[in-house]
């Protein structure tokens, strides 16, 4: 399946200049939809994942059907604030100031296998973020997968020391 | 599967005098999270539902897996301002002041059978909020899903006129 077809673009968003890639027509397409978690479960099946983590808020859409199909479990990263427990905190550079991601300390256990799912690699700081996290907790980052990586961005020289695959190349 | 012992209870948040039903702790555990997403399932086998609608941010969390799990589509509803393309946006009170939801204008297609997911019943404005969107649009709301109700809120009292379930009452 060519889900390039499915997924909608967008010009001059959310500013202009970007031709912003929208997943939720590919979403919104049954088939579509499970044939993208059942691409990710394939590629993850035979690396010994205990738990997915996702990002907020686009890679909660990815992420937890991924857990759900593989009968393991999910950890959100999130924004600050959001997270009612004690949290782990990492702040990371943007193109301009800075951002901060956070996730529950208890939610992973030292030795544990992690894939990280999001929706979209482009300049790799939101998942080098999330890498750290799962790292600060004692857990190994045994993959990180995307449905679309805009390559012209190289978020992957970021993240050369991880196991990296995206569904769909611009 | 006692769902209530894998929720953790966080007091104070995100305010003074609130006992927070903390989700991540059951989402974490693979066995609980494949059980509260079957549950789901089990209740909307039978309704012939179309298409998963989940608010933003944590019904996400509970309504893409539905939808993986029943091979059918997912739409988001999201808070201003998220949504690339063109919006049906649906304003509703708060205890202080208003809040926006909006939904892709092609999203639903008229005559669409919808379930709506989410993590908490609590006033029960959010999910009020989604099944006008829902309804603009031509759809009709078969079913309303939620993991938690607090039911000291009466939250049913806004949805009579829909179909309701939560696995978990407090």
């Amino acid at each position: 399946m060519d889900l390039r077809k499915v997924i909608r673009e967008v010009e001059n968003f959310p500013k202009e200049g970007i031709n912003f890639k929208d997943i939720t027509t590919l979403m919104q397409d049954g088939e579509a939809f499970k044939f993208t978690i059942d691409e990710f479960i394939k590629d993850l099946k035979d690396k010994n994942v205990d738990v997915i983590v996702g990002p907020e808020a686009r890679g909660f859409l990815m992420g937890t059907p991924v857990a759900y199909g593989m009968g393991i479990g999910f950890v959100p990263v999130r924004k600050p604030g959001k997270l009612p427990h004690e949290v782990e905190s990492y702040n990371y550079g943007l193109e301009y100031g800075t951002d901060t991601l956070e996730i529950h300390k208890d939610a992973i256990k030292p030795g544990q296998r992690v894939a990280i799912v999001d929706d979209l690699l482009a300049t790799g700081g939101t998942m080098e973020a999330a890498a750290k996290l799962i790292e600060k907790l004692g857990g190994e980052v045994v993959s990180m997968q995307f449905l679309i990586e805009l390559e012209f961005l190289n978020g992957r020289d970021k993240l050369t020391q991880y196991n990296v695959n995206s569904l769909i190349k611009y």
